[in-house]
């Protein structure tokens, strides 16, 4: 069958935001609808205005026999911002103040929609670097994981803490949870994470940090190495915190049980975009 | 500015496919792109004949002044058949046998495309259906539900067998293990499902199928009802299947832990196609 610029154009589109960060051989292309590899090329130079213009994401050619076109998620600021207030506005209700400080979440964490768009945000920030698998701790930073890494085209890794894991030998680490100050401990399984790779630590809440410290550590083990933090929702006004390289959409302040008061305002998205 | 016709195709694209299940009316297109209705109409018409013949999906268009477009995920059978294949393939190597007669999978389950491609079967096998809610249980279930409830835009439920869920108030129940006999509990939050939900329930492994079982009856607490139960792998040779109601893509049987051999074969998606 022949193929008219218009059907490419809606299978290209389809096509390529299901291969994120992956190289397609124009040849794929131009075998795929039979066309010429100049006419390939017209298509791409269109894709890539608009996938520009309307914040879809980069397109980068790659000349050369060993070429071809990769598609990049890319959120601009203009994006970010408007949905960094949604999201404050969702956690500043009320409502979500549970006995013992705790927030309820499972609403935002449980909705694919608004998970898929801040895994968005956190593979766009973290699409110019080398990064080999995303990192999370079971349960609560697993879907945000799934939703980065499917971005970044690389594998999950998750972490538990209790140890039910049957999936062979583990790796275990003592920690110290930053809140609590008790010593717990995390596993891995041994075949879940290649030696030296380049991981992005994920999750849905951080506090002092121990967690996440604790990951770090886990990637010691593995001669691993991190590549950066990313946080949905940070609780502020924490004495010591154990991390301090990160990025977080929301920050928490001044949580108030007695009052049913909670501060909620834009995390540190914006100011660690100014220091890089 | 003014838009093409190929700019608009693209960015359409884009929009559908990130909104699935979701009523757009006309309007929005017509203003986003400062284009006539009618223009917008042969814009649809055009998608909708792509969208099908490369298997991305379903347009529906539903006419008057309440009317407007909505995109269903739909996977060809043709799609399925080599995809399960490839599954199978991935689930026979030897090396995924444990002691204990557990199975390796969390590579498969932690690479989001395959994750993301199984959801898109599961969700297109149960898009004509009325669901607001994909359940799963803690922790391996996850990724899974996420995939299939994106594409169906429903949010997800998190079942847990720990009891540590900072929610606020739970509903309990017990349940027999399947295989090993045992009793025990399952627990939901209390405001994670609402009364009267008809739920997907999706996870990644069923042996005797207890969990499932306990899900089940977890709905009841919540006077919800189960639209249906789709799993990534089941093993066979049960003597007595504890729920006869689902969809499966691989099927596990004669596991043999002395002699490291493991029968893989395809479940029965495709039975259960024909029975339909």
């Amino acid at each position: 069958m022949s193929w008219k610029r218009s059907e490419r154009l809606i299978d290209m589109t389809n096509y390529l935001l299901n291969h994120p960060k992956s190289l397609i051989p124009l040849t794929f292309f131009s075998e795929r609808y039979d066309a010429a590899k100049s006419s390939i090329s017209e298509d791409i130079a269109i894709l890539k205005d608009t996938f520009e213009l309307q914040g879809i994401g980069k397109l980068v050619t790659i000349p050369g026999a060993a070429g071809g076109v990769k598609y990049f998620v890319k959120v601009n600021d203009e994006q970010v911002k408007p949905f960094i207030e949604e999201l404050c506005q969702l956690f500043a209700s009320p409502d979500r103040l549970l006995p013992g400080g705790y927030l309820y979440m499972a609403d935002i964490v449980g909705d694919p929609k608004i998970m898929d768009r801040v895994g968005r945000v956190f593979a766009s920030r973290f699409s110019n670097q080398q990064i080999d698998a995303v990192m999370t701790v079971a349960t609560k930073g697993i879907p945000l994981a799934y939703a980065t890494a499917r971005y970044l085209n690389v594998p999950v890794v998750i972490v538990r803490k209790d140890n039910k894991i049957t999936e062979g030998s583990t790796v275990s680490i003592n920690y110290v949870s930053g809140s609590s100050k008790r010593i717990q401990s995390m596993l891995l399984a041994k075949r879940s994470l290649q030696e030296g790779s380049r991981v992005l630590i994920v999750d849905d809440f951080m506090k002092a940090g121990g967690t996440i410290n604790g990951m770090i550590s886990l990637l010691e083990e593995f001669n691993a190495s991190f590549a950066g933090i990313a946080v949905l929702v940070e609780a502020e006004d924490i004495e010591n915190r154990l991390v301090d390289q990160y990025i977080s959409m929301v920050k928490l302040s001044n949580v108030d049980i007695n009052e049913k008061k909670i501060e909620v305002q834009q995390g540190n998205y914006f100011d660690t975009l100014e220091a890089e």
